[in-house]
């Protein structure tokens, strides 16, 4: 319960220093930094998923750099969904726009799981790596879900 | 003095610690990839930028935690320049393959940078913003002139 207790608080405070920096000159700026970040920040996903899965060996000091990289991509994208930024080369749903206490829990919820996810790398084993992982792939489905055409 | 050696000091120890991560599918993933990370690298250096050209005002907090977001982007693009990389929808020129030393020098001296450009952003003091930020770009630049189609 220790770990349990410790991922939570990691979560928490994480959760909490959200910045919030949405300076976009354009709007079409502001899509493609979002997208450019879930960009990066999913191929990160993937190589945790791929130890997660067993698909290539586990690597502790892989997965550590990788769950960093992806927690601190975690709070970009969020910022760059303002208004106005639901045309053009996008796949957002207007839904984002028209139900925005859903999609800030949803995307709260990615935030505190990657948090998650980051302290279960870093503990070096591979169990709680696939624990993390599936809680956090669950976040990302959620929203992907709700606000994202296929 | 002492600002300048700690600024040196965390630029090496930051140059050191770079991951080396070159795991893609497809050339066209590392493409896209690489894009997304330089995307993002450069919406945060930018904001910096109108901070030390006095476009916007001058907030500490929000150039730590732009600084911040550079310096870990500022590591990720260059595992994704691997052979076979240098076709497809980029505007990398071949001269990343065929002088493989001074490309890696280019982007070490970027991640260098952008480590004392974080340090830099930390003092809370514009002119060592001003100072960190001139210098980055120039690392920005060298290698877009010498590595980029226009």
């Amino acid at each position: 319960m220790k770990l349990l207790a410790s991922l939570t608080l990691a979560a928490v405070v994480s959760t909490l220093s959200v910045p919030a920096m949405a300076q976009f000159q354009k709007p079409e700026d502001a899509i493609k930094y979002r997208k450019a970040a879930l960009t990066v920040m999913a191929a990160h996903f993937g190589r945790l998923g791929a130890m997660a899965n067993e698909k290539v060996p586990f690597d502790a000091k892989a997965a550590a750099e990788n769950a960093a990289i992806v927690e601190e991509l975690s709070r970009l994208p969020w910022a760059a969904f303002g208004p106005g930024t639901d045309k053009g080369e996008t796949r957002a749903k207007p839904e984002i726009w028209t139900e925005q206490a859903k999609f800030k829990k949803g995307s709260d919820d990615l935030v505190a799981a990657a948090a998650q996810l980051n302290v279960a790398a870093k503990t070096g084993n591979l169990d709680n790596l696939k624990k993390a992982f599936g809680d956090a792939g669950k976040t990302c489905k959620a929203c992907h879900d709700a606000f994202r055409k296929d």
